[in-house]
């Protein structure tokens, strides 16, 4: 019997997921799957005491054919790739999201949501808990995140989670009946267990910028740049009035500098009025809505959760040709959303100015 | 936002083992990913009610593509295939083995092992705490199996787990560097915590059957049927020698019915003698030995752990060509062990019934 030299590590594992979505929707239930393989096998990596170059090109890939075995439950054959599995293991730590939350949040419920009646095309998930946000990317959206991932890293490393960038903790591709699907995972902006009462995506731009009548007749629309001046919208923050404008500035300017636009601030307002009194323990439970929302207590009667969605959308050849369409049509000096990054930036910077009370 | 409807399945899951072998063998270090992925996945499939046709037919493949990403602990591609996997869930429940103490078993220390002397080429492992032996096998011994394991799933079912016949817990193939290894786990005939003295591999022939000097060399050689007469070693069983005869015959019956062959009867005695007094309760840890072991207390001075391994070998075309190349040799009356199925039955039993005392 010969010997066999080994090293056996042992590390503090994730409790394996008692429950598989049994959905009707073939990618939800692989995409389940997939991310409680993908954090079992990140469990089990070493962790790195430095992100290197190459943790952006890497990415696990698993492929799974079952032949008459567990069809209740999932397709016979499926694919699932998690990229960069280390650096978003790194930026998970570093937004304080615990693995066993993520996947409790993933795999334990429901996942709501479907087709976006946005513009951009993708469709958004929300898990059970409302906790995290599942959008799907364009494959040239996926190429533009991995052109920024690198840069956006380093920035969340350097503002040590002062910010107001989305929080981006998983990318992955699911393939299911041959049909490639990408997904990011984000946290939500909105608090877990705090109503919102007014939802508002804010762009700075005047143009197209008002929620439809079918996006108003949901019970939570998400309302936009004209609806939020014609409501006489503002933002009461206080004391934290420059603190605010501050990281938002040094965000907008880091997104400029990559050559980033059309993200959003997504503001989130609970009414205080609204709330059934003793609900919320304002002291408490408002620093405490998760890593993500921008919380600010300075309004007596509203609590803001404050976030720039879709951060990582780099200006690219299709957005110049949007552009050119745009400008056709509205006239050169027009106030259109789709303009260059600098632009861009100013505009949203100028607009958040004149909406703070 | 649509609805999606789903059921969500609970169930009670394992819990995910926390390590990995850093084997220098990379087969071992994949077989241990890949049993507990697959006994992951396993927990999570709804138990059915009745093994049906299809499930002989079944499997579960997974393919793992990593780029730099868990280097150090596994190799970037590997594949992993279970067969039969309800088949076998459902074996390893008759068999009382508990799907935790088999991922225990597996995972959580070095396997032991490798190049087999015996002649079936075949190599052998054991895992950390000698409960289980993991057996590779030739692609037409698969095939082999293939063809029985139905026949062998019935019949245990029939017994009731009353048979010496070897438990198998599990078939796997691992392909690692483009190389498919396949591999059989087994529950060990030796007891765990009892120390073995000797250790017979008895078929009931004497041409051949004679352990190597290199064999002898080792600390528990694996002795043959020439140094069991040799050494006049007789089996002390006292009341339970019929009952163990019938099982033994009912075995064989089933082996010499599907045409089965080559299969050894393994003794392993433990010399009571040889015993530290107050390590072993007898009364209590006797009949703890492990679902496997046929533990017989009659004789005072020994206890024997019996059973019937290597069963599902097939006579087949490469057996007939070996039978007539020693036919040749030896001549057509020689006592050899490549014999008909039959003849090979009937010798085995003829033998045993000789060293029972």
């Amino acid at each position: 019997m010969s010997e066999v030299k080994s090293k056996i590590k042992r590390v503090s594992a994730l409790k394996q997921r008692g429950k598989v979505l049994r959905d009707t929707n073939p990618l939800l239930a692989v995409f389940q799957w997939g991310c409680n393989h993908m954090m079992n096998e990140a469990e089990l990596v070493s962790d790195q005491p430095l992100i290197l170059d190459r943790d952006f090109k890497a990415f696990s890939k698993v492929q799974v054919h079952n032949q008459y075995y567990n069809e209740q439950e999932l397709p016979n054959k499926f694919k699932v790739k998690e990229y960069c599995p280390v650096v978003f293991k790194s930026l998970r730590h570093r937004f304080g999201e615990d693995p066993a939350d993520y996947l409790t949040s993933i795999c334990d419920g429901q996942i709501y949501g479907g087709k976006s009646t946005g513009k951009g095309g993708g469709d958004i998930y929300y898990t059970h808990d409302h906790r995290l946000v599942i959008k799907t990317l364009a494959k040239e959206e996926v190429a533009s995140f991995h052109h920024t991932f690198k840069q956006y890293y380093s920035y969340i490393v350097e503002c040590d989670g002062d910010t107001l960038l989305a929080r981006y903790l998983g990318m992955y591709r699911i393939t299911v009946h041959e049909k490639e699907t990408y997904m990011v995972v984000m946290n939500s902006i909105r608090p877990v267990g705090i109503p919102t009462h007014r939802l508002y995506d804010l762009k700075g731009s005047k143009v197209d910028r008002k929620a439809s009548d079918k996006e108003r007749a949901k019970d939570l629309p998400c309302l936009k740049d004209i609806d939020f001046e014609e409501a006489q919208e503002r933002l009461y923050l206080g004391g934290d009035t420059e603190t605010f404008k501050e990281t938002l500035k040094r965000d907008v300017q880091f997104l400029e500098k990559h050559n980033l636009m059309d993200y959003s601030l997504l503001v989130a307002i609970h009414d205080c009025n609204e709330q059934t009194p003793g609900e919320i323990d304002r002291d408490v439970d408002v620093y405490h809505v998760g890593p993500h929302a921008k919380d600010l207590k300075a309004d007596p009667k509203r609590l803001y959760f404050i976030g720039i969605i879709d951060v990582l959308t780099v200006y690219s050849t299709r957005k110049r040709a949007a552009h050119a369409a745009k400008t056709a049509k509205h006239g050169a000096r027009a106030e259109i959303s789709t303009v260059k990054p600098d632009q861009y930036a100013k505009r949203l910077l100028e607009f958040v100015s004149s909406m703070l009370a």
